[in-house]
């Protein structure tokens, strides 16, 4: 492809940022904490559903919630660093990261996270 | 459809048996009794592997174990009294069920029964 190829605009990741190696290493380290985190919620919540068991509707109950959470988590967690901005801005109106965990990332990063925050915080309204 | 029709011999259920009321309340009772035990294993089960984790990978065997119960029972409980001989014969072979639970069926359905619990004694050796 040629500097003056027609389709050169249409490129899909042309405005995609670079990650540098520091802030790959940020990254990986803010998903694994994150990740961590959220993992710990479901095992302390399986836990506790497992312990109240009483009926049979409650095992499939917790069988429910475990597919669920592990949907949504697989969902969630897209280590691809065209959507990173995403999954750290939803972590972050989730607060399962906050800022200091994203320290060291470039200010345009930064600010796109944010303002993906503030859009689910507006949008869940 | 007429006493000659060709078709009269392919009627799938000409051979069923019949099931009296007795027998009804019998079927009805074996049945709720050997669920009742089997869901109550799966709780203890659950309960036990819920306890026990440690990590994400033992989270998503709870998930894995209830989902192929979950499936494995709803197949075997076939309260349909086409299929209850087969379903009686399956719980006979599992042990959840002895003869006493079976007490008052007519000797052809036990025969039944008792033969196609031998068979899959003699299939899983």
């Amino acid at each position: 492809m040629t500097a003056s190829s027609p389709n050169q605009n249409s490129y899909p990741y042309q405005n995609e940022p670079t990650w540098s190696k520091s802030e790959k290493v940020i990254a990986h380290t803010a998903f694994d904490v994150a990740l961590g985190r959220e993992l710990r919620e479901v095992i302390q919540r399986a836990k506790q559903m497992a312990n109240e068991i009483q009926e049979p509707s409650d095992l499939w109950e917790l069988e429910n919630y475990l597919t669920q959470r592990r949907k949504e988590i697989d969902r969630k967690y897209d280590y691809r660093y065209s959507q990173l901005r995403h999954v750290f801005g939803r972590l972050l109106y989730e607060g399962r990261l906050n800022e200091q965990d994203l320290h060291g990332l470039d200010e345009d990063k930064l600010k796109s996270i944010r303002s993906f925050a503030k859009f689910l915080a507006e949008d869940a309204a």
